[in-house]
């Protein structure tokens, strides 16, 4: 069932430790398939090493598992939350990918700093909230998914405009069009996260760049009248 | 002789250049059996890509050399004082980590600050005392594992919860339930201290996550009622 | 058509995923043909993996493509730009590489802070100022050549002494007496503008190196009195 | 002629890029055979791919070439100075190794911190002063040699004891027994001087540590007292 789904999700799994995205097994990624409304996610606790297309999840949009013999990712719960609201994103991944860890450690927005930036995320990646203490007693995989919907509608941020969220005290949540570009778009996150670190360091009065420019480097690349790359 | 638990100390030790985790032969890694009150332990001086079973060592908890023909780590006393003093730990590893040794150098806890660390380490991992100038003339091996035991002791921490430490000045030492066990948490430290470097430095007010996000996450991993990654 | 100026080019922009210059596709470089007037450089898009010779875009001096079936590299007019104003360089690079990228989102010029700097570099390597709002809106690519030639033209910085600039809110432009030098002079940037991160964090008033000893440095391997490493 | 001591000098030299201390040919090590006072030593400017035994150049300790039909590095009258003037260093290394430039770009010393630098170095690595502009001007490489003993005499440190410096706003030169052991010890000066760049930061306060921890550690590894590895 899905095969060709669960493929694609064990791929995009496997390209995780090849990015150097995750230590271990602490990552995971998803992929949804809209017309069927099922998602194809990692199981949970086993190893990059083994894992294969049989060992892939497929959950309805509401946690029921459809197929497979395997306990879905425990982060299956925020994943589902995000399909359902973002209904334009098309796979998810989860890791603690230590640069962008380290901003949502530090509680605070990944600005946008350069063009690096500008080519990927049209504005600055937003942290979350803390959770209350009732947030995470009850739920919690749900509730990080529902704080992460609330920071973009409160911020006014489109999803597939800034398909990056950083969970406070926890990790980074990437998403793109399928699940091998939110990879892709972990692999930029983590390139900008590292460079901010440092660019702060040496201008601490470094503030995001020109909205011009951010809108040029963007906008050359992504919607209608994009020209870069083709 | 324990042929098989030497196999398991050999395969530990092996993976500390694997994890990056030491230059040269700085590490040493040991298992004991409780039942037999024996601990494997890498020999001293010997150069990983050669080191094969044999070399292993077997002491008693006394430091007696019980089966071997090379001198067992110059560590060794500190290993025995923690499986002497912290009856549940199986395993332990002794490196010069890089980010685990910032943190000892700088004498300085590492307090927990996101889910990475609350994964693993159930509070902050302590940085002992500086040894008086006797403790350091005699019986310094002895010393440091007396001094490890005190910290865990005076600051109500159960080593299992939290296992790992930073000597101060020093150097992590990290255990576990056995060998293999020590050796992952060693790889997690260096996460975390390296993450720890730059949230702190991005966020210098940062202090310790919400006691109710360290609950959730250490405890959804161990104890009776885990349910994460099963 | 120009087939060993297309392998040079190919090769070159291979050596930028061998450097670690670049993460995906991220960087692009260029040889120019003086005698003819016609550039190589790498097509736009396509990946390193599958890049063959016969990807390799001829352009002339006002990019009119001349050969080749690919899209040249959107980057085209930046270094069209280079070439005419700069008359003795042969060969360029861009690439996003991280440390070079940091400071050019910093906003800082990267100080001769050593003899590695003073070897390569005879000089601070500048950075430009920003572009105005209409430079980026009308003829971006090309605005960013121009701004590197005004950076250099009043500064009074001759091209091939100080081979490489950073583009404010953007990243490296990097230069050489070919596409292979090019790259190099790309990894020697890299390697001082990480030292140069650290260096100002330890002394925070670190100033730029002795002119004699950055004379010494540079005058000892170019120009007429070179000796060093024949 | 000396065909053992030329290979030993090779090896050590393909051991700097396996180390990843240098980049490009940025390096070069040499060693002394004392009974004939004669140096074998890296040519200039031969990738370290293709360099053979045979492109290894032995001198006489006045810089005469003995044997050889390359040039001798650039760095020789500096090598020769240590080893006419430190009498018992049997190998030197220079290279730009990133973390120990750093240092020597900021000008400071590298203080004891920990147990790492006091296994090999017996107190803190200094920086010497800035060479006056004549000493730049005249006899660069010599001058390079002086001042290094300068520091050492001036200082009271004994060359075997502490065997590396900092040359400020160059980088380290670092010595031995042999050869070998001088690169041994290059790989140790990177450890800390990486380690300390973050000790110093998390801590801005520390100072040097105890001395009578140095002396354990130093004095149980060197020495006619020494017990730890054998």
């Amino acid at each position: 069932m899905l095969k060709e789904l669960r493929e694609k999700v064990l791929q995009a799994n496997l390209k995780l430790p090849k990015y150097n995205l995750v230590t271990f097994t602490w990552g995971n990624v998803s992929e949804i398939d809209r017309t069927l409304g099922l998602i194809a996610i990692k199981p949970s606790g086993v190893d990059y090493e083994t894992m294969t297309a049989d060992d892939i999840v497929i959950v309805d949009l509401h946690g029921n598992i459809v197929w497979g013999n395997k306990k879905p990712s425990s982060d299956t719960a925020t994943h589902l939350e995000l399909y359902r609201q973002f209904d334009d994103i098309g796979g998810i991944v989860h890791t603690h990918s230590r640069h962008a860890t380290i901003w949502a450690q530090a509680g605070q927005d990944l600005i946008a700093a350069g063009t690096t930036h500008a080519d990927y995320f049209y504005g600055a990646i937003p942290c979350t909230r803390l959770l209350t203490d009732d947030e995470i007693r009850n739920s919690y995989e749900l509730e990080t998914g529902k704080v992460i919907v609330e920071t973009f509608r409160t911020r006014h941020i489109q999803p597939l405009q800034v398909p990056a969220v950083l969970v406070q005290s926890h990790g980074p949540f990437v998403w793109g069009t399928d699940a091998d570009n939110a990879v892709h778009n972990s692999v930029v996150l983590e390139e900008i996260a590292y460079m901010n670190l440092f660019s702060q360091q040496v201008n601490p009065t470094l503030s995001s760049m020109q909205q011009v420019l951010l809108d040029k480097h963007y906008l050359r690349k992504h919607g209608t009248n994009a020209y870069y790359g083709q």
